[in-house]
């Protein structure tokens, strides 16, 4: 027992100590070199705020991905970005000649990070020029144009994968897992809020031909998202009622609040917030007959906190904080290499546009409606 | 700058000792006299776990109620009680000699702790007695039985309250107040959940003819009551969902679970669960356009958390816990003693059956319902 408990002691002092250093190793600036494995060669499309502070900055955390080219209508800040990023500035597209890509062997992946509007003609363009294609969520407008995508990638021999970065990140993976080993027992409820009080009305989100919706589309769909993977189901009936404050200029063409209600095959009901009028929600609770298990926030870039009720006790579960879109990205990466099926394939972000056109027609209908198990 | 910091010191001195006395007062065994004011006498209909547990225990905390009466099928039962309480043996009775309470000076209040099913009948008895009413909640199993209610207790000139305890007590009413004060905005959207994991299937709760329904009437009405006081609006549409575990022998009578949602005049939409089949929930959040506010636990008889977010603060807001009982029985002797209306009287009772019925009727028909303000 006594050296056990020496073992636990000198663990925790170890333990102690690397955090002592990674907290002060970015002040030493030590280079290492790249692991000696292969990366493939990324495009990002599109130039904009995600791409610039969170996509570009996750290179560094890739072990099987690097940026390699820049499609966007602003050159100067693709040439600043490919200074910072070492990108070759003959990789430099916009979006007349976007189709060239087809002719540069350092393009393996193709990253669409355009407003939702764009990502069916530019992730086409993409297949056709012999590309694999990662694309933001939500995969696009219209199921129907998630088909045409699936159909354009599948034509053309390349993979096709939605941006669903959670699903690739520590704590909503071991909420997943906690879910499917029953740790707390069947799942009987979830509860999930995804929102933000929306800034400047002129941005392309309250746009209903580039957004194709309202804060559903943008961040209502985290909610859906975290219902279909803690599940592992898919719902069959949806509910909604949705809001927009009269006369605010934001929402003239989208809508601000649609909360929704699902129900699922095995019993388990979800109701959902989703909103561009409220402060930041950013949260889900699965609740079993045994107790519950959270993240807040459950879905930001970085910041999660994963909280567990058993019993009386409520617990905290500290886990990494890791890079979501790094692990996205070399996910997608090692599928290609593989010649594997990525974890969130084209057919899933079908799958959740059928889902919200039905929230929508919910709200607009003010009844039930009914899902087709697809 | 000194003085005042001085001040303090020896202020957080002073309330530090403050806890230690209160902490080993009980040790003391100090005996302090009832202070002068007048008590009206109450009578206990039922001799349940709630009338054991919490309200009689409560009593010891009111300042102008005290216990004076029985009314019980168990005649052990009551004689304990009675001899632990200090009430006369000639104060109790059954509910075949109920009616005689008419001829009892020592009774002025009735508080009817039974299955919901035979709150009207007791109530209106107890007014027909010529008594003033406390009923617990729900207030009936229908509408009309609320109607017959008020319109005995007005028929008979006495009052008749609603025990939704949580009114009077300091958490509920200290988020009432920042709802009112709008400390963040005007209210966007709230979240509640309120559910348990019910045992014994043989017990009342689970029988219709008694509970009036399933875990809305029970506990899912916390939720209801949350939203409309803290929005202090009237809901003007309703959703909902319903399932209840085929086989379990708990749900062969009354519903299981049952999300509803709320549409309120303002634009606020609530989301809201109930459930006899998930483990313990019992919370509320507010959101507005500059943060949210909520209770975890929000409705308990004790230990209530208030959690403020603010710009990237969250704070908790330390109130005294205090005896919801006792606070909501003396309101209602106050409120006799003056002649003035009590804060949730027959009508606000009436409300929540009616909102209720249209839950059901939604979830029934699969369609929103609509609700007239009334």
């Amino acid at each position: 027992m006594r050296s056990t408990s020496n073992s636990r002691r000198d663990f925790l002092k170890l333990a102690g100590a690397g955090v002592t250093t990674a907290m002060f190793s970015p002040l030493q600036a030590q280079r290492v070199p790249d692991p000696p494995g292969k990366k493939l060669g990324w495009a990002i499309v599109g130039l904009g705020n995600l791409s610039i502070n969170q996509i570009l900055p996750a290179f560094a955390k890739c072990e099987k991905s690097k940026v390699a080219a820049f499609v966007s209508g602003h050159p100067d800040k693709a040439n600043k970005l490919a200074l910072r990023y070492g990108v070759n500035s003959r990789n430099i597209y916009n979006y007349q000649n976007y189709d060239a890509i087809r002719d540069n062997p350092e393009i393996d992946i193709v990253y669409i990070v355009l407003p939702n509007g764009m990502h069916a003609e530019y992730s086409i363009r993409a297949a056709q020029a012999g590309k694999h294609v990662l694309t933001e969520k939500p995969m696009a407008n219209s199921a129907k144009d998630c088909q045409d995508m699936i159909d354009a990638s599948r034509k053309a021999d390349r993979k096709l994968m939605v941006a669903y970065r959670c699903r690739y990140e520590p704590f909503n993976r071991a909420m997943i897992k906690m879910a499917r080993d029953k740790e707390l027992g069947p799942i009987k409820a979830m509860v999930s809020d995804h929102g933000f009080n929306i800034g400047d009305p002129t941005q392309w989100r309250l746009n209903k031909a580039l957004a194709g919706g309202g804060s559903l589309m943008d961040i209502g769909i985290y909610s859906l998202q975290a219902t279909r993977y803690i599940t592992g189901e898919e719902p069959v009936e949806v509910n909604a009622l949705t809001y927009s404050t009269p006369g605010d200029v934001r929402f003239r063409e989208v809508e601000e609040m649609i909360n929704f209600q699902l129900r699922f095959p095995s019993g388990v009901l979800a109701n959902c917030t989703s909103s561009y009028g409220y402060s930041g929600q950013n949260r889900y609770r699965v609740i079993t007959t045994q107790g519950w298990f959270e993240l807040e926030p459950a879905t930001s870039y970085t910041g999660l906190r994963m909280f567990v009720k058993k019993g009386n006790v409520t617990e905290e579960r500290v886990l990494p904080q890791e890079s979501h879109f790094a692990l996205e990205m070399d996910h997608f990466s090692e599928a290609v290499m593989n010649g594997s099926d990525p974890l969130t394939p084209g057919e899933e972000g079908l799958r959740d546009l059928r889902i919200m056109t039905a929230i929508y027609e919910a709200a607009r209908s003010g009844k039930t409606v009914k899902l087709g198990i697809t």
